[in-house]
């Protein structure tokens, strides 16, 4: 695992050429205001495609297309027997997406073959780039489309099956851009690495270039129901109120309460609410809104369900309201494997750069892959930790560093050949 | 004022057939669910219009209107030169309206003259019943449009500008229906009552029939806006973020707290909240809510308007947010003639109803009226509190309870001639 004996130890990828990928990417789906929407199987991900696959084949690459669209570019290991080495991500976006969030971690993994053929390193399984189909799930739901098939998580027929708002299946999309591959069971992998903006604030906070990704945190989705007892403001004292908003306010301060007790790793949102009537001189009646919980560990993240169900039912006690929860999404917490995690701390430092352990509080599609292969991420700061914005951000430096990390920490798994 | 030693104490109202008027009067918009949709100055306003002055010259009165379109039916008095007794209020109503909400106050008025022409009772003062426009506001804001022009509240031509949702304006309105009339200065009033349905739960709460209210609470309504840090509920830890709704849902507590540290009559309400973006996995980066208070007098008004703009001060302060707050509606408190006041409660008394002190919570005519002419309400319970709504409903016995206070009121202020 250690670079610092291998004969690379002095080989560094060429940051200029990546960022040049990155812009050149960028300008299909380029948005006024400097982002991209580059919306999933759309003519302009094709274009997106089409521009990854002619950079692969340039680097000498084969290329290789599974039935929901994943792009596997692969550099031949001298024994093609072994599992590839892969890294990956996703070239869709958000209608009002950036330039970094999944681009980056394709065009990282450009970088690496490049800089391999320009060194001249054989190694000996293969490489792999992989471009994952529909990770933003912005046109398709699931999320994660592409690599969640490829894991296991859904079925390939389930996912051709769904539709966008305008009843176009992800079947015949794929077949519209040409990017429908035959069907077949997924190869097996034997490492993945996936390099990606940390879309947070905790790098930039600490002043730290590499997030050292120890794990996804679970998530448990709900939406919370008060009903309460609509009345005139005017007329309704204050004594014989029962007010929907009153105990969604007191839930929402002890929903937060949830994740502080348990930092730094527990996060606990409310993002949507919904009053009825929602009329200025009406007390609410009824109050609908979201809780959003996330933890490393599925006892954590239990422990948290159990304590929003119990401030939940002390308030309804408490305020003689009812409240209805209900669970909406669970995804379990994905840890990465403990080798390729120490790999990237190991080469962060021998490289000399600053680095933290961080848990990924967001989906992305090494949480799916981590469930058959070995996984593990590299995370970069981003400007203010913004993403999803057409003003996301990232410095060159830092996603240079990103992919150095990268290109060693493949290295060590695909082991140079002398 | 007493009427224990006049010809009349033992004259009653006819409570059944009060109760018929009103089952007529509401099959003018009758809806489904049993309650009316009898929008301002629409054909049905004015077939109800139309009705009403059927039954009070029926009743022998002559009608006026004005240029708001309030009708005004009046029983000659001994001395026609003394300013009438009024009462009165309105039978426009909610889209999804009720029964009873205006329609009692206005039929109670015409069930007291019916109750005189049976007897045979001549008043020195003459008696006059108001049907007052538009004071539901549902179609054209202002609310309380007939009485607040009455007033001078504001202009004639001010509410004869106001558009609905279609462009048609009020003056356009009035003459669709036939109730334009000529313009000129308000006659002056001698004393004016008003029954009407307390649509609170207080009366019922307490097991009383009539409220006797002695004033109208005041009201601030404000729209404040908290600005946070829009942010992903997922990457961003708990210590990092600038989360909108928990500022918000701390100061919708802090909003309860101020009235109910000033009760009994001091009200306060959040009714809206909007969150921005409003999506589950984002932390709310902006927050905008109302807030209603109301206080009978001014200075606890503005007391209560102080502790709101410390507790959004120190709330931005300790968050780290900006909060704005700015005031969007003044309505001051309005307290009705002592003389008056006295006069309901002791004839209730007199008449061996239950009865209690009580505020206005909400606006009514009378509450503009009363800046121009000694006022009064009387109210009765409505179930549950409930109003604005199409069950809304009152039982039979406290309308005819409020009705024959009304008399007694009216005639001590018009006074019986032998």
């Amino acid at each position: 695992m250690d670079m610092k004996s291998s004969p690379c130890a002095a080989l560094r990828i060429d940051g200029a050429r990546l960022w040049q990928s990155l812009m050149e990417l960028a300008r299909i789906g380029a948005t006024a205001k400097g982002g991209v929407c580059r919306i999933a199987l759309t003519d302009l991900d094709r274009q997106g495609r089409d521009l990854f696959v002619h950079w692969a084949k340039e680097a000498g690459c084969s290329i290789r297309i599974d039935a929901i669209g994943n792009i596997f570019a692969r550099r031949a290991g001298q024994d093609e027997s072994l599992p590839p080495v892969m890294t990956g991500s996703h070239i869709d976006t958000q209608p009002t997406g950036g330039k970094f969030d999944g681009n980056y971690g394709v065009l990282a993994g450009l970088e690496v073959l490049r800089t391999l053929n320009v060194a001249g390193v054989r190694t000996r399984a293969p490489i792999e780039v992989a471009v994952w189909t529909n990770e933003e799930g912005s046109r398709f739901v699931p999320v994660m489309m592409g690599s969640g098939v490829f894991a296991g998580a859904f079925t390939l027929e389930h996912a051709l099956a769904q539709c966008d708002a305008q009843g176009v299946s992800v079947g015949e999309a794929l077949r519209a851009i040409g990017y429908a591959g035959p069907a077949g069971p997924a190869p097996a992998v034997g490492a993945y690495f996936e390099a990606h903006i940390e879309q947070g604030p905790v790098l930039e906070n600490h002043g730290r270039v590499i997030g050292v990704v120890t794990a996804a945190l679970g998530q448990r989705w709900y939406d919370v129901t008060v009903q309460g007892m609509e009345a005139h403001a005017g007329p309704t004292p204050m004594e014989l109120r029962r007010d929907a908003l009153l105990a969604a306010s007191e839930l929402v301060l002890q929903v937060n309460r949830i994740a502080v007790e348990r930092r730094p790793h527990a996060r606990s949102t409310v993002g949507t609410m919904e009053l009825f009537p929602n009329s200025r001189n009406v007390i609410p009646g009824r109050v609908r809104f979201s809780v959003d919980l996330r933890a490393p560990d599925d006892e954590q993240l239990l422990d948290m369900d159990q304590a929003l169900r119990a401030a939940c039912a002390r308030v309804a006690g408490e305020r003689g309201l009812a409240i209805d929860v209900e669970q909406v999404v669970y995804f379990p917490p994905q840890p990465f494997t403990p080798q390729l995690v120490q790999a990237v701390r190991a080469n962060a430092d021998d490289l000399g750069y600053s680095s933290m352990d961080v848990v990924s509080g967001a989906g992305h599609d090494a949480v799916y892959v981590a469930r058959v292969a070995p996984a593990a991420m590299i995370f970069v700061p981003c400007d203010d930790g913004i993403s999803h914005n057409e003003i996301e951000n990232a410095e060159p430096e830092h996603l240079e560093a990103g992919c150095n990390v990268l290109l060693r920490a493949m290295l060590a798994a695909a082991e140079v050949v002398a």
